[in-house]
């Protein structure tokens, strides 16, 4: 099955949960990474005139992270101007311009500092810095219809399709950093220009032809075709990932899709933190072995868990399977949205799936140094030296109605719930529900007649369908539930949100003897400032729990029946127990109120 | 409180649970340890005469293995006379009488291979050698009355006090693996003379002086008795941390006693496995940071067990407190003892705390190679290329009568219970019992009165102490029960063995959600080949146990309700649980049917 993707442009989130956050991502959060990247020279990086002695050198990155936020502000431009945002990027555009070489290269590193070595070292992201100016190119081509930006970077990938494909004269054959491969999609998509198709294809089917093992945390341990599992630097793997699923679309082509199934089936039977998070290791950023997921020493990266949901959103277009669907809900409700602070201003790179702040004591009071241990942050910061996260944050909460529906020429796919309304097809499709705190979502269609397949999350176990008022039946495969809507009928779907105690596969070793809370598609977590501190001898007891709502922090909270219980010495059975209540918040909110411990996987007794 | 030790040579094991091993280990264990160092060269190498060329190129340790050998021989000797051994014995003394120096000294590899670096490499273990070749000297002098070795040995320790001590020629103050020290120490106990004192006190002394913080692996980041916490390689460490104690009691060194206090304490609150292992690194075989104690890759050297309990027997010669004896018992019924097989052939170097096949396959197959992760072995070996632990466990069994009493004017202290008859000033005292496959203990006094303190383990709850068959109140003192004994006065303690959970402290993340079983001084575990193979999804179900004997391995067996328990995914509430019985064995009986998996700490539910 291949169906049709609604994108950013043609809904609209009117309300709700996301609503909220896409007001606080335009007026602060794209401001303040502006004000950031300013601060750290990486605007004035374009006009390229950096000289030894002045502060800020251009790092071989710097284009990528300003590009995500051209592209930001290309979403936010859609859904309402920003003329000073627009003018921002217009001057960055023409820096682009006035910078760029004769050929249509754009590169302020490599141009600056490293001329003699233009396409010749793999690892330098060139490629990667194309991709995301590419993408921001066609997003602000479209929000604008100012064809400058677009124009320049087609002259780019043409430039790139001449050395690499059909010259073959760069001193590589396929970027270290993978993603201008699904840029490349997308101005295909965009122009319907065959060549920048073809020039994808030609990047995923070149890359690992050479079949080097030890290339592996840039996936070119194995031709893409022949991989089946998720492997090494996890933002490059899930970029690439994202890519072979989007050609496997385009080309039907079964050996690309083959290989995406079986690599997505690994990342969610194996790989995922339950937030949704990936890669879960500092050393190479990477996927660690199956099963490996570490709370502690967590690294799962912010771009990580949103390239997760790019590569899920694709393989969704070819599979009418709510596990896709399923993972993107797991991603956007935690893993993803852990990375920006609730008042929009500061981000998570890393983001620790547990925080024991005795344990980090510790462990760094140490005079092994040998052992390969990193603690991910406790807190969020403004901007990083290695700032990839933030403006991927920002383009992604602007674009996040790209994940609402997709659709057939006679079924429209509910994946997610947000209040919104949609134009597809001539039709128009309103969403109203205060999902995720509600479970009630009403769906109605004007315009035409379709079916619909509303998603039931994997979580729910309890849920009724209603048309117009009266309960219908509606079959359920693969987790979506079938339902017929006329022209102006009122779908409502009624999911039972409970708080559920789960428990992780028994070969992560990390989560052993424990049960994580969740509550609707939120993951709770208990933090140290709501729990008297040091969380490492808390247990929860029982299996009652309140729901209830915290008005400092604006989230749900959960509230259940717990213990202290103290060991009398290393081994005994002589225990002290102190009850208490425990009070869990949904992980996405944690780490708002200074550092503190963090558990998301507790005991259970 | 100072008190004396009886050692080996005034203790006969009579019968029961040592009695059966000490046979094994002259019957079996010092025949094939001695097989395995000829087939090695070991023995051969004494002749001084290994060329370029020929195979087993002697190591600058060996000397000390075959030491131990002899040391091993000296005491069973004491029980029996083997003339077959004490001929072996007696060759290798010849050997080095021809092959020693003029000067005294005395190792096979300097000699061969690097003549101009006596003394001068730190880390090249001839003061190692020395001590263990000294120690073996006295207890064959004993043992035998033949003088030579001895002589030899006090030649090369006295040349040892001019060039370390007396016109400190050598490239270095103080031996890189600690050992000499304490057979210093009994050198001077058994010669009476206060030069071996002095020397073991300048080696200790002088330790460290330098604060290098880089030396920590052996213990030369502080002066010892500045020490506080157990640092570094945990075998140099712990023999170390046994010479301190060794002259914290001779020198009355209330700043030796205070570091080593400090010391024991830090290892038994917070570096030592359930099982009395200790070291939980491969990196530099050490103590890690406090509470870092994982299972599954688990270092827990045999040598380090052993070394542990020769500091607490120590200690106990200066504090009656019973929880030196309890860290013996802990460290001879599970981390020492799982180091020789059932049969007596093979040994354990690491001891596995946990073998989890599963995980080793997934982590095996990875291609991560910068994680530093070690697995132990699963199945013990005849030999080692570094075969420092099968003579030391034939030594320390032969003389595991050490541990039974310590006694002062009016007081013998029963530390620990095996079928014995001693000797102590005259007086007799015998023990009857099954210990520790039950719990009756009689112990019986002949040839005068005197006060009796008998340890009531750490374990037991619940006992009755009576005299010539009627109940006796005895009051109770840091673990000891104190009664009078007259003359032919028979005391019975009967110790209530029943079967615990044990938990440990919360800070030991990687027992968190688990328990461990044990039965009286045995640390329980499951093994695959009784359990259905992996173990990675059982868990023990309520409080109930049954306690059976199993015949082929001959051990006592405990079994409990479990179940296996499947999680649908990765992370779910949907669970499926398989009951069935778990059978439990003691540690020290594990891996002698295969390899297999094993966990001590099990979840229970």
């Amino acid at each position: 099955m291949s169906n049709k993707m609604l994108t950013y442009e043609n809904i609209d989130i009117t309300g709700g949960f996301w609503k909220a956050r896409q007001d606080l991502n335009r007026k602060t959060t794209i401001w303040n990474v502006y004000k950031r990247f300013c601060d750290t020279g990486r605007f004035a990086a374009f006009k390229m005139n950096w000289k030894e002695g002045m502060p800020n050198k251009p790092h071989y990155f710097w284009d990528s992270d300003v590009a995500k936020w051209l592209e930001s502000v290309a979403y936010l431009t859609m859904k309402g101007r920003e003329p000073e945002l627009e003018a921002i990027v217009d001057e960055v555009v023409d820096d682009i311009e006035r910078g760029r070489m004769e050929n249509g290269y754009f590169n302020i590193y490599h141009q600056l500092f490293e001329p003699d070595n233009i396409f010749k070292k793999r690892q330098q992201h060139e490629l990667y810095c194309a991709g995301h100016l590419i993408e921001a190119a066609i997003a602000y081509d479209y929000a604008t219809g100012k064809g400058k930006f677009l124009s320049l970077m087609k002259e780019y990938a043409r430039h790139i399709k001449t050395v690499f494909m059909d010259e073959r004269t760069a001193a590589f054959d396929t970027p270290g950093h993978e993603e201008i491969e699904l840029a490349l999609v997308k101005l295909y998509d965009y122009t319907g220009e065959k060549e920048w198709l073809e020039l994808a294809r030609f990047f995923v089917d070149m890359r690992g032809s050479q079949n080097k093992m030890n290339e592996i945390n840039i996936q070119s341990h194995l031709p893409p075709r022949e991989q089946r599992s998720a492997e090494g630097h996890a933002v490059r793997a899930s970029y690439l990932y994202s890519a072979m699923a989007d050609l496997a679309l385009r080309c039907e082509d079964s050996g690309l899709k083959e290989a995406c199934d079986a690599i997505f089936e690994d990342i969610i039977t194996s790989k995922m933190y339950i937030t949704g998070s990936v890669g879960s290791t500092k050393n190479g950023e990477s996927f660690e072995d199956s099963f490996r997921l570490p709370n502690d020493t967590a690294y799962a990266e912010t771009c990580a868990a949103l390239a997760l949901a790019l590569f899920a959103r694709r393989m969704e277009r070819m599979d009418a399977d709510s596990r896709y669907a399923d993972t993107i809900e797991r991603v956007i409700y935690n893993g993803f949205l852990s990375g920006v602070s609730l008042d929009g201003k500061s981000f998570f790179y890393e983001n620790a799936q547990e925080i024991d702040l005795e344990n980090r004591k510790i462990v760094r009071a140490s005079l092994h140094d040998n052992r390969n241990i990193h603690f991910p942050i406790t807190q969020r910061l403004e901007v990083f030296g290695c700032s990839c996260c933030p403006p991927n944050v920002t383009r992604f909460i602007a674009s996040i109605g790209d994940f609402v529906y997709n659709y057939t020429d006679d079924t429209i796919y509910v994946n997610q719930y947000m209040e919104s309304t949609a134009k597809i097809d001539g039709l128009t499709i309103t969403q109203t529900t205060e999902y995720p705190y509600d479970g009630r979502i009403s769906v109605k269609l004007t315009g035409g007649a379709r079916r619909l397949a509303l998603r039931i999350p994997g979580w729910c176990r309890v849920y009724t369908i209603g048309k117009n008022g009266a309960s219908v039946s509606a079959p359920v495969e693969k987790g979506y539930a079938y339902v017929d809507a006329a022209d102006g009928d009122e779908i409502t779907l009624e999911l039972r949100i409970t708080v559920r105690r789960v428990k992780a596969d028994s070969r992560v070793r990390a989560n052993r003897g424990m049960i994580a809370v969740t509550y609707g598609p939120f993951v709770m977590c208990m933090e140290g400032v709501d729990n008297g501190g040091s969380l490492g001898n808390v247990k929860l007891v029982g299996r009652n729990a309140t729901v209830t709502w915290d008005e400092q922090l604006n989230v749900p909270a959960i509230l259940c029946p717990a213990v202290r219980e103290t060991v009398e010495g290393l081994y005994s059975d002589s225990v002290v127990t102190e009850p208490f209540t425990a009070k869990l918040i949904p992980y996405f909110a944690f780490a708002n109120r200074g550092e503190t411990d963090m558990r998301i996987w507790i005991e259970n007794i």
